[in-house]
């Protein structure tokens, strides 16, 4: 039994994170960090934890944290971890970090398209982008995770498997997303009330979104080349739930089967990549409250372009989900412990 | 490890037992019954299920099944359990019939309300009302379990304890219920279509509605009096939740006190009752996909009335939720095995 | 042609009463009032109005307002209006006001319920109620009128006959009313963002809501009795729409064609009010977007209670529709002019 | 005052229609044609008509309705106008088809795509395709329009300024289209049911959806290229709305300017077209019941691609709207009249 503190677990994220740990066997939540609730029950912030969590909210302190616990999770605005983290601290605890601080290599690009300084960008190198199924076996040895974002999680799984086997022009990469509200987080906003979302829906970041260089960043890795793509995100009325749209040109040569071997060598051993059958698009009801991505394609001859889908949790395998994923690893737990959720329908 | 067969598995409260029982420590289900679906991959019929489900929709046949399990969970339209069900069955399984066949113990009352003839009332006496909180030792010897209705467990738990405490006029009540879609079955109807049910809200079967008499049936027993209450149901653009907003007058006396005295001493050891705090109104959201009731109520001293309000998931301690937690009474596993279901949220 | 402003022209009351003056054939809009939002172009506050309005968006300023129109509509929260109104400005402009400022007679009730002082309690015996079914004459006559609130408007037409004629006890009438989230505002809180209110449904305010006492006070007049009665407030996942379902015992002898009759008698002539066909129960969407109040009843033979239903949209009838029927009656035209606006289905 | 008969008026966009005549001076309904409920009063199909409609459904009769009435109106399944249309008809009433029954010019294709033979290839040529902006002067002198199809309108007055002005590659196109559910009709589907839709999103008939020659015939005719394109449908959890992104590469030396001069050139004086200013992304909620389409683009240098963003109502501009534009055109009214609706927000 190890035991785990949560910084900023009074977020969509934060919650899911003691949803899902709360049934996980081998941890216990010591620590429950928010800066907005201290001194304030848990279960009064979030009342479907009442009589289930008793503690109450305590501040960010990462320092006293890291006296207490084996393994820290920063689900927290971009900035924080980066700002907080030092050896004294990473010579104690793991942290698997939520947030963008970790996830990509070059310190420049990350502070152009986050628009803040990196606060210790010496950690940079030695964090592992946890995407498990990609990067499992460093995973295990790390002592910094960060873990990746939700669209991008969304957008690698789909479309990995034919940019590690260059099936696809890579420069010819456009992703459509859409995303459940529960992304923009739990801030007070009116873009963001009930009234603003339902019955709507729109773009937003249009090429200026901070998942775009981390998703070209992570398909550059896999393909060998240096990746630009089109990315839009759009926000949907409903709470959970990313869906993903790629497209992209496919090589000569390569045909229906080609594609279907290359999702089934990179996912056939996958708990948590479903591979559709032939013809089925996939649906993020169908991975509600679940650590599931599934993803299907379907080529378009007159085209020559193959679309690509996929779909996930937005709060689970697109945060806390592989955040618990990345912790099984990191201390040598079943991969799957904690997140056998089946998804749940309607 | 006990084998369950389900007849009346695609339905949506069937497919929230394979849900729960997926995840049920001493159950292997063996049976995935569908007239409809019949030699379908039940993965197929829900996708949620693909990789995890991997086995072919049968017809619903109880006799061939009561040799190949120890318990059969009938999930499907009034009359068809009692239409099935024999000594010859219940000689060698036990049942949880989620219909409403045997939840009134008056045929009269039964064949009125549902306009069936009951074709087995030699089994009703025998049957148990599985609302486990009130009639757990009861359930614990039974062969056949009549698993309540959603409204109705929703209405009764809420009011219980000030009907058996007797601190409430029985004749004075009124209960007005709020339940999301997913109540009204997968059936392909124009009444249940997105566009006819989103952004829309009405009530229907208004004092006509089937639930009616068991609520009455069961809060009389709890108080020794006759009761006649109105109930009146209302369609709510969500997919899952039950809210019940129930009125009555206070007799003469009664103080928060009294009342808050009452419902600790029927729930503070019940784990899947919780009674809120004070000031705290209930919300579906708050026990979503979890096997909570959460109660509470206010007292408006200017009317002298109680207003009494309750949230459950209609699928889960709504319907199949609760027939697990029958089957466990049955069976003599933990209460609350396979049911640790923490609400998700949002 | 007259002229009109609107104070506190950006909220969601606002903005519809915008939405309907932009097609009433002798209104024309000079002054968009907003706090918030001074020297902003109406149009970037409400992307719906682009190219529509060009106006950019001044101060609440009534004095400097007085000066330049005919009307002034407050849709602003309780007490500005009251704080600003004086013989002074009501010489000049007649004022409709949407909150609750000029809504009770009694003071002290008002400065009760709503926790301010009253600041210009000299214009209440003036100010008309203006429910124009019930007080069309008075409307006709006024300076300032005290437009309804939205569960108020809703309460008080299903009920108000019933109560006019002394067909039910006054003092058993229950109130439970759902409404869409619009009637929650745009600001900016927690509570009403999109994930909070999506999928869930919670009642609020119960025993506490600030449109008791103006429903009590309306239906005591309409029946001569003091009235004290129970409302209780819910919140639905939907943008617009009231429904309220009230419960009330019926006087000895009184039938169904009692009080069907006794509806026919008050709005046979009324077009905004649509008494539905036997069995019909009203439904929020076939209102939408409308002035209409749908109403209809159900007798329970079996408790001797009535089921009131009334269904309107909360931002038309329930608030800028209705302050605009008022205004035609203030100022002579046609009392449907610029409300002969269809339900939208769906 | 002409008459106007509408084939198909009990299904949503036959709904619309009689919504939008109801407000139009120049017309008067003078049959309500449905197969389904002949002899039913309309207003019991659609009680949002109750007490505005009082007619009763009639059958399908185009001959008989071809002799009272001086338009019709087919808001009904692929085939049925084509099967039905004859000179004798048409040499008595103008005619404006929902269907895609003659939008698309060349048998062949549309018999591929709709997998049904076409029963009266002799008046493709002379039907006229309806796309006001774009085909005005043809729309005023038909005797048959093709009312274009809801996402086809949103993704051709997209694309088209671009198209038309050889701004881009007009076989580097991809179109991924989102729409609300109306647009899937009112038939008793489980695909449709809310809870299936609802909390849910999914792509569908990828690369194989009957609008894409339609669109790529109208994009031929515009850039003068024959089209080949990738257009991708998505179900959203939403009543109305269509939200188009497009994609394509942009031609050496295009820049801002160019493309907004573009817009401009062809929208600046269309009353239904907005261009919105820079740097807002059109959303679907801000076209609500109106006839509107709010179009914007960014480039994205990095790619040197454009991403082109479309919304409209597709009941509206998608179909009932535009069918009235196309009728105002044909019978010399003025373009906009019984369109004049402002968007509802929200």
């Amino acid at each position: 039994m190890i035991k785990a503190g949560i910084i900023g677990s009074t977020g969509y994220a934060g919650n899911e994170l003691v949803r899902i740990l709360t049934g996980h066997k081998e941890v216990e939540i010591k620590w429950y960090g928010s800066r907005s609730y201290i001194d304030k029950k848990y279960s009064e912030v979030y009342q479907n934890m009442f009589q289930i969590v008793e503690d109450v909210c305590k501040d960010d302190n990462l320092e006293a944290l890291a006296e207490e616990v084996d393994v820290i999770f920063t689900a927290t605005p971009q900035g924080l971890c980066a700002s907080l983290v030092k050896e004294e601290i990473l010579s104690k605890v793991k942290i698997v970090d939520l947030s963008a601080d970790f996830r990509i290599k070059d310190v420049a690009t990350y502070e152009k398209w986050y628009g803040i300084e990196h606060k210790s960008p010496e950690f940079i190198k030695e964090a592992v982008y946890g995407l498990c199924e990609v990067n499992r076996e460093d995973v295990k040895k790390a002592r910094l995770v960060a873990n990746p974002g939700c669209y991008t999680t969304c957008s690698i799984l789909t479309i990995y498997p034919l940019a590690k086997e260059g099936l696809i022009g890579m420069n010819s990469i456009i992703i459509d997303a859409k995303s459940g509200t529960s992304g923009a987080g739990r801030g007070a906003k009116v873009d963001n009330l009930f009234c603003e979302v339902n019955e709507n829906m729109k773009a937003y970041g249009v090429a200026t979104h901070r998942h775009t260089p981390e998703i070209e960043e992570q398909l550059g890795y896999a393909s060998g080349e240096q990746v630009v793509l089109n990315f839009t995100p759009h926000l949907v009325p409903m709470n959970r739930g990313i869906l993903v749209t790629a497209y992209a040109n496919l090589k000569d040569g390569v045909t229906e089967e080609t594609v279907r071997d290359a999702y089934d060598k990179y996912y056939k051993e996958e708990k948590f990549v479903r591979v559709l059958e032939k013809g089925i698009c996939p649906q993020t009801k169908w991975v509600e409250g679940s650590n599931y991505v599934d993803v299907n394609f379907k080529i378009d001859s007159r085209t020559n372009r193959i679309i690509m889908m996929g779909a996930l949790d937005n709060l689970v395998k697109g945060a806390a989900g592989q955040a618990v994923q990345n912790m099984n690893l990191m201390f040598g737990f079943a991969e799957s412990e904690g997140l056998s959720l089946v998804p749940m329908f309607p």
